[in-house]
């Protein structure tokens, strides 16, 4: 395929692109408010992806997935049909089983929602697990790599 | 639980209610049409459950899923925000490693949307399979009793 | 419709059961992370209606609508294809623009979920606004008679 | 912004990439059989955006909206988690108020699902309408250049 894979590291941050469709919005006009994490979700997905790391390979190779544990999240302001989003991701805490992460989604520069989590690396059988050393390699390089 | 599973067989064919929240309408103020699809599978499961089929114990029990294979749907008017809606759900078919189905999406008893699915039985690996004799007996009973 | 609404009052808070469909679920063979959020509001709208409020009439009669402002989430356990599950919710805060509820996902008596959220008061333009008094009184109502 | 919109013409008909998301996928591991009509819309987005058209300024300028009125879908494998996808549109018929079209989903070029669509175009009351002069000139240039 040779289309780009979406989203890149901007020198700061990685930045995911993305456009609001009639399934992301609801009855009120505006993008409903669980979507944020959808939208979310996949921008960590391409960031994993940009550091060489799927979630199959992870799954098959390391036995392991990330689980959210926690999540905060701020609605400032809504986004709307046909708008052109961008959700940007950073890695804020690297500790032996889990990842802190900070995640905007922006429009034109402006932040829309604001975005805390904590995700536990699990087995497949769901217990907690220390991050495979390969995997915790790549998510240090890009942390060192994104803005405090 | 003491709550009464959602649904019932009215003597026709298996009946389930559904509210509309905002989760399912779009901008334009209606249900998204993807989610008539959402509701319909939420209703095949409960007609299932109340033959005393579920997903879960078909899945360990005797190694099959059923999955949709052909779909036709006809959208004639739209559910919006707050409806009470009632998917119907009759079997017109069952093969011996298939099952047609009828559903209907109706409020006051108009119908908003007409669907023709045909369900194949396949193993967990994807693989087609004949439909097991307990779980053939079970959807033979209810066929015999809806409406043909 | 003969169907008794989804939800009640139990004497503590209000609790509005649900089944894990498979559009719930994900190849993690869990509920989607987002999907909780989803499930809360399922029960919102359901809490509000066991009080006469619907969003439809408060959309026509008051020009209001309900926005999630801040959300905060703790995912303890997962909830799988076929539980069936109770959302638990309760309103804390009852301010002149926004409403502060907490709500638990649960299964058998466990929490899965919990989650705590701010709720701001709109116009349909969008603007900040004060709860009308008669929607006011009715939550006033609720929050008094469910726990603190 | 300056990334390319998603999906072109390819001189044979408009093909959009897609990543499978877990919020895509479902706990028998693959793709949730009514997310590909999400995937489908997506892409009718996109083509129709490649056009210049887009549904907010259809809504404001032309006061129409194109609604699925009928939808034939074939599920013939499925789709995974991490897949890169491509949903290929054409149009297949241009009446005076309703608008003909096929679309597959394919990966590595072996077709997944194919869908035959008929959308009506719609005043904002939810009247039928005539296609605006503007957009279905638009519309005939593609047919015109897509494969018949």
């Amino acid at each position: 395929m040779s289309d780009p894979p979406p989203g890149a590291f901007d020198g700061h941050a990685h930045v995911y692109p993305l456009r609001v469709y009639y399934e992301d919005t609801d009855a009120a006009g505006i993008v409903y408010y669980a979507n944020y994490l959808r939208f979310a979700e996949r921008a960590r997905t391409e960031m994993m992806r940009s550091l060489g790391l799927n979630h199959s390979g992870m799954m098959a190779e390391e036995g392991v997935v990330f689980a959210v544990r926690h999540c905060t999240a701020d609605f400032l302001a809504p986004a709307r049909l046909d708008d052109w989003l961008e959700v940007v991701t950073r890695i804020t805490g690297l500790r032996g089983a889990s990842l802190g992460m900070e995640q905007w989604v922006r429009r034109d520069g402006a932040d829309l929602v604001r975005m805390s989590l904590k995700l536990a690396c699990m087995t497949l059988a769901g217990r907690p697990s220390r991050i495979p050393a390969t995997l915790r390699a790549h998510l240090e390089e890009f942390r060192n790599r994104n803005d405090p």
